[in-house]
């Protein structure tokens, strides 16, 4: 018998909540909570483009990603302080940018730079799939507003995406790890998909004993509901 | 005549908002809002000491301080990524960090440090007075975890201690000044005083035209007003 | 109809060759191509563990890669230089270690580190699957140094580990892509897998459109097929 | 009683010296000496200015601040070697820096930067301030270079500027503290003012207990003393 | 009596053998050993030139140095992980510079750069001299490809260059150390020569007790006949 | 017809001057002049040692080197500001550090580290010459200074030491050039000898056109008399 937290089913998301205009400067500015977990995703718009798109006539998305020295259970290192980021830190960031990328038509966007930050107000597991989640919110926000003020004609955005973590957990696959979950399964597994249901990144580690093509089955069925369940959230929240 | 955001007087503080309990992991953690200026002060205790206090039977309090890089009106560079804190950011840590030593007696503190971190989530003048108000209050809720856990006997705590801009804005002295009076003000003051009302910090810069004595002499007078108010804040905040 | 290098069909490896013993001051010393991907995986016995093994009576294993500056078509800067490592670089480095760890009981090694380095001589795709399969066998023959001098009883390693990259390319899925076909193709995988079988990751990535189901499937079966016979090639090679 | 080094008065400076021309390669050399506290202050013009002031018309003038390793009781780390300034250093020569340009008109300059190093030979207390006081110097005879050489049309000096720490030790405020003094003072403050006895800068910190605004305004009028006879001591140098 | 390696007359040269096109890419690419000592000297030709050097008509020459972790007896750090090369590394690659332009036109190079990585693949002495000497080839073979590639009329080269380390070993001055003899020797001199007989550099160091004329003259006699042999090497190689 | 600065003849030093007690913290501190280039040599002593001479009973001698910004013709970046040391500071400081342990006996020295800073405060030509020079009479104050503090019976000082720059300027041998003689000569060396007249260091460099056996010998002669000059300034200075 397995016992999630607040009784969750296996295949449940935790609370997903998306609050659009958290904060005023960014263009899109999106806070995103996978229950405990709580990320800042804002988008900004630059009027320039890194050296290897300038003159190409098209556009740019990148990401950054930090999570505050507390956000953890114990205090973690800044950063910024530190003079370097982590190996983790990195990793993370370029796969938002990746994420983000695969469904923004960079023609269509023009010579501006989309400069997505994801900045970890709180960690409890998943802290990387909702800040592609938010991110994809807070970039669409960003859209608009390019739009709005003239400077692009339509929207490059051909069409939604979110990720999911998924993992074993005492032999049981389940969606949406916290950190608990997270930090006991034997497989871990990120899976980013678009709203149409195509697959866009599938990062999977065996922490314990490796996993089965039967294990991979079940995961990526569990990462498919959820991920049209976030998709369903992004549409929520953007209409609202 | 002097119109100042949302019909304020010179002598007015802004709006000022401290929630206690902003995030579940840190032994304090407080959102701080001055206006529009948005500051998460969070205080982490740690079983050690840093070199210079090791074996000493004393505990330290040390502060850093960050921005989210679209807290502002444009992006700026993320610190991490740049891989070193700027001189303000320096500057401003090393003053939030002495301004809590003030009221903190470190041999009651016993060989623990408090280590504070201020992110700015929203930036509009004032962010390293709102840091220092809301630390305190951060500071004062891991002092009460420390008591409650048995880990020390009693507070080492002093007094209060906050901290508030003042400037010469068009010639008028004025209390808090916003992110918009700032750019444009001839002498820019930061003060830090105790509840008791000493002096703990004063740093006052003619970013024009030299200052009087005459105005340093209103200039304190207001920051008194405003320190008297926001040790007020703490007090109602630490009692709810 | 398709035309890889040399007349390849998609299911088919590149001609790998494994030499061991190719520097002589390394416990464990390999030079791994797989055609014209050329790395040097060195694996160096320490009788020191990391700060969070110290006193855990286990051992650790861990990699770092490298890319001589001109391995690749153009003259990339050199990351000595540079001082700092890429994303890139990091990431890669990360993904060896822990596939290594998978197979290799750290009780069983006691409190010696495994330090093992991938550096590239040349390269046409594939580093990373090159790096983490020759780095097995580096691992290996340092192990059997450790019990040859008596350091410990038997060795740790629970079975083999290899890895290969397999993609679509306009639309055919294919085995152990070079550079050109990396380059060029929609969705790229590298899948590392223990000698029984079973995954210990999977990264995929959808450089172009999403990918489906089924070529995940696809892609899956290939890479099965060449990580078996990159054990073999493992085996024979210890075995020589 | 107070007894300070060499019978000097609570309102005393020590002996100021102000040497011009003390290396022969800068445009102003100046070695200035606060009792045992001397600091080479250089004023290098260059014919550039920096991004922010490109095509503006405006010239910059910019300081940079360092210690010899052994400028001190006991050796500290060579910045250069540690691979990063201190905050210490940054905040002093982000002072320098405002102080200077507080006093130089940046439009008369035109599209020169001036950029000063103070470097301090020997340290006993009241190296920033000393710094500043002789950099004021340096200027003055690079700006006279500039005038000479027929490169601008008169001085874009307004006036002079000078700096000097005030601070209570032991209950007694007092002028210009040496190291001693310093290092047990509860108050400490440094003032920067003009020739015409505009306040320019004021930063004060309660290093013990806080301070009243008596004690405030006791610190100030000997400042002024002191900054009185400080830029008599330049107008002296710069006529010899 | 002296005994070293596999009987090697004192003024005996190591094997030496120099493999031209070891790696594809680069448009020079040498493997040079010096007995056991390996290194690998790719020449990259970039068109393209240093600032310094922009619109002069000018072309470049440096170089870069590196060692593989395990190169060497134990396992040194990786100076990418570490964040900055060494002085020794740094002395060692501005040597090698220095060397190959003292041989090349640079007027003639035209606008082109010759960047020349020395990679010890594996360590036993003699590293920095066998970088010279194989570096020489790497970039004969460079600038034999940008002739052929019709981007400059004729080779810029005025003639041959190499190296090779001298020393005196328990009282016996002997030519090319190898990493035993260098580690015990009094007195340690790297010489590079030209084909034609001329000194290009002189490099000696005493490690214990000081060095007389005497010893410098038999040194720089052994240096002499050594660097014969090796230009002859150079020269057969080239021409195989 | 030969021109030097001042009528100096081909084999004639610049003026020296050696000021011991340049400033009053560092156990040995000096001020040395070769013409115009003026270098503070501090030798810190330390009652420690580093980590590869810990409990070895023996000590340490080691040396920086630095170069204020303005020291030069054209200011320099200051290294501390850039984050780190040039490859030529790099090279510097290791050639002093080099060449006073050679004549320190370490053992005799007990376990103490003497550091010795070398600040440039006017560079023209021979500032590592001038240090070395200079550092010799810098450590013999802290050596004194050790032996009447009784922590060591006696000094571990061999023998003096001391270095020029020799060079071909215009086809004519010459000693301890200057900036200029420096920038124009074809070969550039400096060389390091004892007391005794024993050889410790010898680096020659053609800048222009190769050297030489014979240009070798007269570079050396003047060397040797040159640098017996300086030893007797030394035994002067030291004297007085």
């Amino acid at each position: 018998m397995i016992h999630r937290g607040q009784g969750r089913a296996p295949d449940q998301l935790r609370d997903v909540t998306i609050e659009r205009g958290y904060t005023k400067h960014a263009e899109g500015s999106v806070l995103i909570s996978f229950g405990e977990t709580k990320v800042l995703c804002t988008a900004s718009v630059l009027a320039k483009v890194p050296p290897h798109k300038k003159g190409s006539g098209e556009g740019w998305v990148t990401a950054e990603y930090g999570m505050l020295p507390r956000a953890t259970h114990t205090r973690s290192d800044r950063e910024a302080a530190r003079g370097k980021q982590t190996g983790r830190t990195q990793e993370i960031q370029r796969l938002i940018g990746r994420a983000l990328r695969a469904v923004v038509d960079l023609k269509a966007l023009g010579e501006y730079t989309i400069h997505v930050d994801c900045d970890v107000i709180q960690a409890d597991g998943g802290t990387r799939t909702a800040s592609i989640t938010g991110a994809y919110v807070a970039v669409s926000d960003a859209v608009a507003w390019l739009v709005r003020e003239g400077k692009i004609a339509q929207s490059p955005i051909r069409e939604a995406i979110a990720a999911i973590s998924v993992g074993v957990v005492n032999g049981v696959p389940m969606l949406d790890l916290d950190y608990n979950e997270d930090s006991g399964c034997d497989t871990d597994m990120n899976v980013v998909m678009t709203g149409a249901g195509g697959f866009v990144e599938i990062q999977g580690t065996a922490e314990g004993a490796p996993f089965s093509g039967t294990d991979l089955t079940a995961l990526l069925a569990l990462a498919q509901k959820g991920i049209g369940e976030l998709v369903e959230a992004q549409k929520l929240a953007l209409t609202a």
